[in-house]
Order: C-alpha cells, then sequence, then structure tokens
C-alpha cells in the first residue's frame, strides 16, 4: 500500500479548519472526498498542521495511503481535478519513502502572519491579511520578538484549550519585516501550541502600536500566565507556509 | 460643489463589471450607494477605467461631487465604513482641483495582468490570476510585445463590441517578465480599447507556449482584422493599477 506525500495549498475562509469534523466542511474532508472520488477508497488522510477555522497555508504537507500503485502524477492530476470546486489545491505529490509520515517526520514548521498596515481597509485580501490601520514599528516588534526566540515556557502564549502535554517549546526564529504596505511575521519551530502564532503576534502588535516595550514582552513571557497575553491576532492574517523533514526526523 | 477625487481598489468577483446595470451588482453601484448612506446625495459617480466583468482594480480613480464641504478625511472614513460588506475600499480621498474630471483628465491608464505559470491550480489567488500549466518563455512575450508599443491600429486587438470612434491608439509601454511562480505583463498607455489588453495577453500567451512566434504578433497587428488575434484572456488576471494625471492633461 504506497503512501503519497502531498504539498498542500488552501484557503482557509470556506472550512471549519483543517481536521475533519461532522457537517462541517474542512480541507480533510475536501481531499478525503477527492481521494474517494479518484480511487473509491474511503481513507484518513495525516497533516503536518491542524490549522484552524480560517487559517490559510501554502505548504501544508498531508499523506494518504492508497492501496493501488498509481504514479505520483496521475494521483497529482486526479485530485486536483476533483478539487476545482474546492479552495484547496495539490501543488506536488510524490511517492513517499517507507515510514515517513506527514505529521510524526516533521521537524520544523513554518508559519508566516500577515498584517495589512495602511489606513485603508483591504477588497482584494478580505480575509487574507489582519488590518491594522495604526502605524506599525516593525524594528521594535522585531526586538521584542528575539525575546521569544528559544526554549522557554510558553503558557502565556498558549490557548486555553491546548492539548499538547507541555508547554515548553523551541521557538527557532521569530522576524518582523515591512514589506510594503505589510508587515510580515515569520516563525519556525519544531512544533507550535495551539494559537501559539496568533498569540505571540497579537501581543508583538502591542509593542508595534507602542502600547507595550520589548521589554513587557519578556516579562508576559517570564509570568508563565495566559492573562499576561496580549490580544490574540485572528485566523486572516495566518499560513503555515512549510513543513521541513529533517535528518533528525523519525 | 466641491468634487472630491478617490483612489479605488476592489476586488471584481462579485461585480457584473465597474459600470452600474440595472438589478445587477456593480462597483459603481457599490460607491453611489456608500454616498448615499453617508450623505444621503443620490450622485452618479465618474471613473478614469470602466473595468469588466471580473476585472480587478489596486489603483481605479473616481470623483464624486457632494453638496457639502465634508473634510476629505471624512469623506474617506465614512465611505469604508459603509463598504465593508463589500469588496471595495478606498485607498485615499482628497479634494480635486477645479475643472479636474476622473475620467476626461486621465492622460494615463496602467494594467497589469497576472498569469500564474505552474502546474497547480490557484486555491489562494482563485479568480485573481489566470492559471496556465504550460511553462510560458517570458522572454519570447516581451519580444513580442515590443511590436505591439507604439502608434498603431489596434483593430486586431479590439473587440467587436468597442464602442471607441478610432482604433489607433498609442501604446507607450509593454513589459513581460517573471516574478516568482508567475508571468507580469504591464501594459501603459492615454486610453485602450475594449479588451485590448486582455486580447494582447492571449495572443502574447501563443508566443509564451511557442505556438506563435514573434513575427506572427507583428503581421496579426498589421492584418488590421480581429480574426488574427489569439485567444482573448479572461478577467481573472486583469488589475486597473493606475491611473496618470499628468501636466498634458485638461
Amino acid at each position: 500500500m504506497p503512501r503519497y506525500r502531498l504539498l498542500v495549498e488552501y484557503d482557509g475562509r470556506p472550512y471549519a479548519g483543517f481536521q475533519a469534523q461532522a457537517a462541517l466542511p474542512s480541507v480533510q474532508g475536501a481531499i478525503e472526498a477527492a481521494v474517494k472520488a479518484f480511487s473509491g477508497q474511503d481513507v484518513r488522510i495525516a497533516a503536518a498542521g491542524r490549522t484552524d477555522t480560517g487559517v490559510h497555508a501554502t505548504g501544508q504537507v498531508v499523506h494518504v495511503d492508497l492501496e493501488k500503485d498509481w504514479p505520483a502524477q496521475t494521483v497529482f492530476n486526479a485530485l486536483n481535478a476533483h478539487l476545482t470546486r474546492e479552495a484547496v489545491s495539490i501543488l506536488e505529490a510524490q511517492v513517499a519513502e517507507d515510514g515517513w509520515h506527514a505529521r510524526f517526520s516533521a521537524n520544523e514548521r513554518r508559519y508566516l502572519y500577515r498584517i495589512l498596515n495602511r489606513r485603508a481597509p483591504p477588497a482584494l485580501d478580505k480575509g487574507k491579511v489582519w488590518h491594522m490601520k495604526k502605524d506599525l514599528d516593525p524594528e521594535a516588534m522585531h526586538a521584542a520578538a528575539q525575546h521569544l526566540v528559544g526554549l522557554h515556557d510558553f503558557t502565556t502564549f498558549r490557548d486555553m484549550h491546548c492539548q499538547a502535554k507541555s508547554p515548553v517549546k523551541t521557538l527557532d526564529v521569530a522576524r518582523v519585516r515591512r514589506v510594503g504596505e505589510e508587515i510580515h511575521l515569520d516563525f519556525e519551530a519544531r512544533s507550535f501550541l495551539h494559537r501559539q502564532v496568533r498569540s505571540m503576534t497579537g501581543t508583538l502588535v502591542e509593542v508595534g502600536a507602542g502600547r507595550w516595550t520589548p521589554d513587557d514582552v519578556k516579562a508576559a513571557l517570564e509570568a508563565k500566565d495566559r492573562r499576561e497575553c496580549g490580544p490574540v491576532a485572528p485566523a486572516d492574517g495566518l499560513y503555515l507556509v512549510g513543513v521541513g523533514y529533517g535528518p533528525l526526523a523519525s
């Protein structure tokens, strides 16, 4: 039974998140329906990141086990053909190596958060950016973000409903920069807690707006207290942009 | 009665074009409804470019005459507040100079055409790019486009229903370049014929795909015959990105 590795792009707006839920549209449900239409199989797919309602992806990684040994190109074409009415696209399909697992073999997740920082609201990118009218200072945000890099207890930046066993994670990269009318925040880690990126982003925006200092972010982190987190950023601007499977992966 | 100059962004997908048509949603109708909601006035607005169904804008210019002398900032905020359910955003509002007209004073229109040139269909940019699976050669397209620059009879690249008095226009700029996974075509002219940009783009794609040579484009132009045009590109990838009001404008 060959396993296929799929690189997936989606617009999160029409979906109640990645994960399949009864009676609600999901990215997982859309892909599984396409697999069923193409192969006749009822499958459960696995994904590197279970993104929330409204969160987008340009580089989600998924696997699916098929009974028949189809050429990867056939899987690619057939799934895309069955996804034309969905906001989901298969960017690449390949046969996976033995033992490889989309979720458990992943040792890096990369997220991008896009803030549209101008007075006018978005028309073309509605639902795809967080709109902030007030001029943000990306350098102050970047400085504050460096306090979050490294091995920390991220309790402050973790959703109440997070099911991870431990709040201790290593954040490898946190970068804030201006890109035209937007502020981009890049985050990389082996894994993230539930709503961690949106919690960190919302807090860093407080710094960008001049309401918090970078040291306030350090103090909030060290408090290990969810109540010390800034306002959580909305799903709109969040993108899962890539997943790494390095030599350390199982 | 002060005239206000508005810079406008919109997603063309929900609209049957810029121009108001009975019973059909239009960008003009959306803006006029916002003006009515804010000022109580029934107005007719004028625009630099009357874009077709599904065509987008990042730099449309519009004017509206108001009875009351509002600060431009108030007009900006009020219109955007009344446009939140629309895919239209006012980027800037300012009081216009005496005698200035959004359409008749314009002496340059700039369009961008975006082609997504990869095997996978778009998920995030559905309806906002033209998807071409076949690898295009932007250098051959650019060379062919240079035959279109200058003063020409553009009958070949003009829609049957075009109402312009003359098919003779001057194309100032035609540029084709690769930008990541996309091919961007930039066109600039004082004015364009109906569907001229989409007709030129579709024809240049024939060159990019290797089916036509740049000289075939020259021959098609010189034929002054609509039947010599390549397939017309869809609205999806077309953006009105800017309007110029130079010193030559009336």
